[in-house]
């Protein structure tokens, strides 16, 4: 088998949450699975890329990306419902996602997808560890575990060590796909990742 | 007729190179025409954006375009052997590229191409306006006529309204394509801009 393709995300894109609909069944038309990872975006915006402000309320960009987002959700054919951006915080999710893929990363997967139904087509803001455990629940964990593991300190040491991961692979933004040295930032790059699979590269 | 497609873009964009490839064809598959229109991104970035440095100087994101661009400009079927960014000054090519424009527009694409070719392909630093007036002199103007234009105050008062002409209309990256108010960002986005011109929106 060639080595899995390596998805890297943080729940607070909705490019992230597009990606996520069509990864695996890209991967697998090419022979191919998937490694999802979460990542802590904001953390890789603060310390490396020093950017401090969310992306929504930059000039130009905030304009443009809130035109953006609506009509490429939608173009992926998803529902989008959103909850605040600014209300969001993902470390609880971020961090549940590794503990249940220590144990199951089918399960980890369903988890993700579900906390971005949540957030992205829900209007719900998953920021509460019993909301999370409830989202873990119904892909299978045991909900109980998943709070032992927020509250202890080695759930924070661990996203904290899969973001440096990320980083010293390249990754800066999310989504982004890593096929051995190569990455491709954002969902609007599934079809070059796609044509690189099929041809082997260029 | 519906109303053209208006394409901006600077040539220090190897983005916009690759757009410029595809879009006049692409806009007329669905019965539009394109106007192409530079800007000076550069002082967009340092008067909206605060961005400070080229996009290759920074962390993280420098390695990464400099794997993305010669991937992407590959897969566009183009060739690339590009002259050094950080000596790229394009505003004498920018300017001149209005003054085309003005008289015939099909003229100004041709010479705004061949600049993209001598920059991206052809390993030509196009800054100097005598290069820039034989360039327009291929394209069919009168080189003369170019270097006088570029000499006078008007040259750079015409590139700073276009480019405030750009930012008015929410453009902050290039290349932008606007349908109507939609702004598309990036070539990578041409094929949802190309479903978007097929189905009327969505």
């Amino acid at each position: 088998m060639p080595e899995p393709i390596s998805f890297y995300f943080d729940f607070i894109s909705p490019y992230g949450y597009c990606a996520a609909s069509r990864i695996d069944a890209l991967a697998a038309r090419h022979g191919r699975t998937v490694q999802w990872r979460t990542f802590n975006m904001r953390s890789v915006n603060a310390t490396v890329l020093g950017a401090d402000k969310p992306l929504f309320l930059l000039p130009l960009k905030g304009p443009y990306f809130s035109q953006d987002v609506p009509r490429t959700v939608k173009w992926f054919g998803l529902p989008y419902d959103p909850g605040s951006v600014l209300e969001f915080n993902p470390l609880a999710a971020l961090r549940a996602f590794w503990f249940l893929n220590d144990q199951n990363p089918q399960q980890a997967k369903a988890f993700a997808w579900r906390v971005m139904q949540a957030f992205f087509a829900e209007k719900t803001v998953p920021n509460e560890p019993a909301l999370v455990a409830a989202f873990a629940e119904e892909a299978g964990a045991d909900p109980q575990a998943v709070l032992a593991y927020l509250d202890a300190p080695e759930a924070k040491a661990r996203l904290k060590r899969e973001t440096e991961d990320a980083v010293s692979k390249g990754v800066w933004g999310t989504p982004t796909f890593r096929v051995g040295d190569q990455l491709f930032w954002g969902c609007d790059r599934l079809q070059m990742l796609e044509d690189w699979l099929a041809r082997g590269g260029w």
